[in-house]
């Protein structure tokens, strides 16, 4: 499936980690669609090397960035632009880490000093990148930026840990700019929530197996995997769904407006 | 607990059947805290003779009344304001029927027939008993009025069938009618959206043990109790909560922002 | 913009009345993206004669369908798959229609009468047709279907009077019979939340033109288009949003996020 | 209006700057339920020294706590647990702070450092607040905690700034430990989304006076005063709420689910 839906348009693509990572096949689709992009991710996690693959795949640079810094955001968004030679038009942001969830720290007993990095890393860097292309006037008229996110923001999943508060904050960071941005250049910001998706980042989760079954018994057409949900990016970079802003798109094979299946309450009556 | 919250005020409870019925338990409680009561069913519900002893406990006229019917609510509503010699204060609608759950019709399959009366008796019903309400005057201002609802109305309970529908368009009668009795006389509009309980009514539906035992497993703080829920009428008929209206407001333990607890995370690894 | 992403696929058009209907719109660009389309109506809207236009624009034929009729909706379904030889991917729901609305009757003072046609016509008909759909194994696997919808589902909107009830019950039925042909054949079920758009059925609704445009001061990006949501049911239809089920989707430029925006303010202001 | 609703329950009270605050007028309707109170607030806010008119009114002692600091959020709840002696039955979180809006920085223009002090302090506090509690064992089976938040948490009001996403983050917080705290100890947590409401604080929001007007305007029961937040307060305080936690709870007279009025309508026809 390739339609040249994204022809002429040019994006960057946060978060690709590894080839099971959503971002990872998002930028494939992207430029499958015939896309421009940009690559970037986090220095650290560029060391791993395997982003060159990818990179040389869709004919697109490498910029590293350490979004909690604003100097590495205004570096990146300003080599984008010398790349492309002057905006852009879409921005995936595929970013989440958790201290705390790393560190072992039960929800009850978070650090705050731990929690403060985890906000920033995960919530408050889609705040720095769009306050830096705005700054910048680096996204065209009517562009599209999609963050990741997960229904722990709405409902409580205990070993989701701190990522839910984060999530829900980076929700309201993209209603918030979305509505900056609308008024001011037609650019719109929406968060995808996905289903659990097994990716080097996801299955770090505690219980994330017993969980992700759960989720796939709870889901009508079953959890939504990367590759659908890189589809689901097309759709909102693409010119389709150009009035669709300040949205959180539930992407996740109908688990959000499922009070219960059949097949849950069979397993509960086991 | 008893402490007067309702002194001085009069209201109607609507669907009373026996003494598991979350009506039953709140007429008492409202009694207790002072309230002065009529209560009302259906012809055919009245007929157990079961509300007579409750008739008795709360000092309450019965009054039968066919939801369905414009001119029973109207003689309803006209006896009400003659017995308590005036206008009264608030209403509780805990009324839900389905032709279709009843006849073992599946959701697919539904008789739009059955259907188009499931919707008159358990949603319609609502906007009737207020219209007629607003056309007598009779609900004081400042009055509360609370309808009894299910988290059907959001997402799917399968076995719910199409009382999912019909509770929908009861919370929506109730924000609408919310709003113009609210401009008009300060009237407040509410439902209350409960556990699933164990009153006659409910056992009825297909499933429904293996699905309360769920949502057990699901409610950081169990399911709610009918006593719980008449508890909670009261704090909704009291003047504490007067500026509260055209709300849905969750009764039920935590259920439905919990996306999943460890208790049901343990069953699906079994 | 035209990329075939509806190549091979077929579906039937519900609601095309003259050319400022979004599903006049809509059929058309799902022609342009290369779907095989039938168009139906009730008889009364056909007698008018423009969509034979349409028809003949988009390669289609035309069946008469009365949605409050079981008959006729089973005639339609089978005439549209003898049509296509065989089943089709998509269905767009475009009905409705208030008969108290056209008697002038206020909200608070609805006839029941009316109020059951309107529900069953707006609502139910939705129901009707995917349950002859289901019967008649009509849509093909990871079918799509969307009904159009407005944000009064949610919020009062006083003009909109009782089809504010009828969208919130057609949102239920999507949900729910979205879960049921979800699990059994992957079809997926959306309602688009579209913003007030001036078709000819629009433009009957009192207080319009005022509302209107308090809708586009308030949305970020200003009023969804006609031309825009048939963009984005193109997208629904498309497999870009295969596992997106059972959800209510806004295309309002951001209205349903906005609590208020400094245009509104400074109209308060004066 | 005293009923004796919280007769033997103990609680701590944190944000009552002066008279016109939401926290100042809880404690005295807390008081005249029949509660035992400790009253606390930042070192900062307790040397305008008016906080001693209420704890003499209350009887209640007024201990100083920093709720960015760990230790100090300790000491707090030692030292109450010693006045109390022992546990105590509830919390009300009446706490926000933007530097960013002090500082009269743009959303779109945010210093990231303050922006994490804003977080910390508005909306971690509550965390902090809780784990601590929860390690000192200090809130009694079924206690119940509130913390006050706003509608800007769920759509954008532009001048609301920063503290949007903070009260986003915010109600995370009380529905993540709500879950924890009330399988671990019955203990709820609840959000009240209360109105605009002019405050001392309140009133420092740029362009308030306008968003006041246009939030009474459409609010059908009008604007809720810091009074009607105080009895909302009470009830939830009570046993009358046992089962409700997790929830954000709007109390504003039904300004979440108007989606415009006819007083609106009208000022835009100007």
């Amino acid at each position: 499936m390739a339609n040249q839906l994204l022809k002429g348009k040019k994006g960057i693509i946060f978060g690709a980690l590894d080839e099971k990572s959503i971002a990872w096949i998002t930028a494939i689709r992207c430029f499958d669609e015939g896309a421009q992009l940009v690559l970037t991710n986090a220095p650290v996690a560029l060391r791993m090397g395997e982003i060159n693959k990818l990179a040389e795949q869709v004919q697109a640079p490498v910029i590293p960035c350490d979004v909690s810094n604003n100097e590495d955001v205004d570096k990146l968004i300003d080599q984008a632009m010398a790349h492309f030679g002057g905006g852009f038009d879409f921005i995936l942001h595929s970013i989440g880490m958790s201290l705390n969830v790393r560190k072992g720290k039960h929800y009850t007993e978070i650090d705050y000093g731990f929690n403060a990095k985890t906000l920033d890393i995960s919530s408050m860097s889609l705040h720095r990148v769009l306050a830096s292309c705005m700054k910048k006037d680096a996204i065209n008229d009517w562009g599209s930026v999609v963050a990741l996110t997960y229904i722990a923001a709405q409902r409580v999943f205990p070993d989701y840990n701190e990522m839910a508060d984060a999530k829900s904050l980076l929700e309201s960071v993209a209603r918030s700019f979305g509505y900056h941005y609308g008024v001011k250049k037609h650019v719109r910001v929406n968060t995808i929530s996905q289903s659990p998706t097994r990716t080097t980042a996801g299955s770090g989760v505690k219980g994330f197996d017993g969980f992700i079954s759960y989720a796939e018994k709870m889901s009508p057409l079953g959890n939504a995997s990367a590759a659908d949900c890189a589809n689901y990016c097309v759709a909102m970079f693409s010119d389709l769904t150009r009035m669709v802003t300040m949205q959180n798109l539930f992407h996740d094979g109908g688990f959000s407006f499922t009070g219960v299946t059949q097949a849950v309450i069979e397993q509960m009556e086991k």
